[in-house]
């Protein structure tokens, strides 16, 4: 298994990732492009994250198939001393794949990343209703100390 | 009232905004620096969030005076259809300054900054323990819908 950047060629895989789940089908994504026909806001987003030091879309690349993913955003800030924080957003693992242990390899190196970029605090959110998610953080060392408050625009 | 971005002559005042709260006491984060010895950290931090379009650090400046603070994160995303989001992070109002409607001005403020940036959602986390701003955020009309993970590193 192997962690790295996402490439173009795996948007496609990643749109996958992203749909193939029942809270974000609730969100009206339930068919993904799966083809070059992805559409331009996305390649767009893509492009933007690409060239951004402080977003990185990883892909768990498992011998060339795309089998888990998430973004990291690094933000630097004032607060704790000028500590810069890692935001992970977008965690999935494909569903043939989950439960052996693919998701906490992906955190950990999640995490090394934070560590190598000098953040001193990661965080992310999860929707209350995810309660193996929960299990899944609170075991990786996550503490659910706050409230994760969203506003639809 | 007006609102504006950050400039480096701000920073004592926002540090000293981070600090005045009991929660970030508990950081160890009591003695704020007032004058220029602030740290290097904090200065490279500045000078990062100043530099990058997708980070803004507000200040709310009545008249010359800095009495409230948040930092933008705007976020490309491939999630929800390559959706923008906007993380809204450190807010603060100035101890003698609450209760009389800024905060919610200012919170108006950093969601029109995220609709002209054209994002489709905006996040915070709060910590649970801030039955206040709960209040505060519902009212503004976010939804408590996720638990917020927080793991030093």
């Amino acid at each position: 298994m192997k962690f790295r950047t996402a490439a173009r060629a795996d948007v496609p895989a990643v749109l996958q990732l992203l749909a193939d789940d029942d809270i974000s089908r609730d969100r009206g994504f339930g068919d993904a492009p799966v083809a070059e026909d992805v559409d331009a806001a996305i390649w767009a987003a893509f492009e933007e994250i690409d060239a951004d030091p402080n977003n990185e879309l990883i892909v768990a690349d498992d011998d060339g198939e795309v089998v888990g993913t998430c973004q990291l955003t690094f933000t630097p800030g004032l607060s704790r001393h000028g500590a810069r924080r890692l935001t992970i957003e977008a965690v999935r693992v494909r569903a043939d794949r989950r439960g052996a242990g693919l998701g906490r390899e992906l955190m950990r190196y999640a995490l090394t990343r934070a560590r190598e970029r000098g953040c001193r605090i990661a965080q992310l959110t999860t929707d209350k209703r995810r309660e193996d998610a929960h299990r899944f953080y609170a075991g990786l060392g996550f503490t659910a100390s706050h409230e994760g408050l969203k506003l639809a625009l």
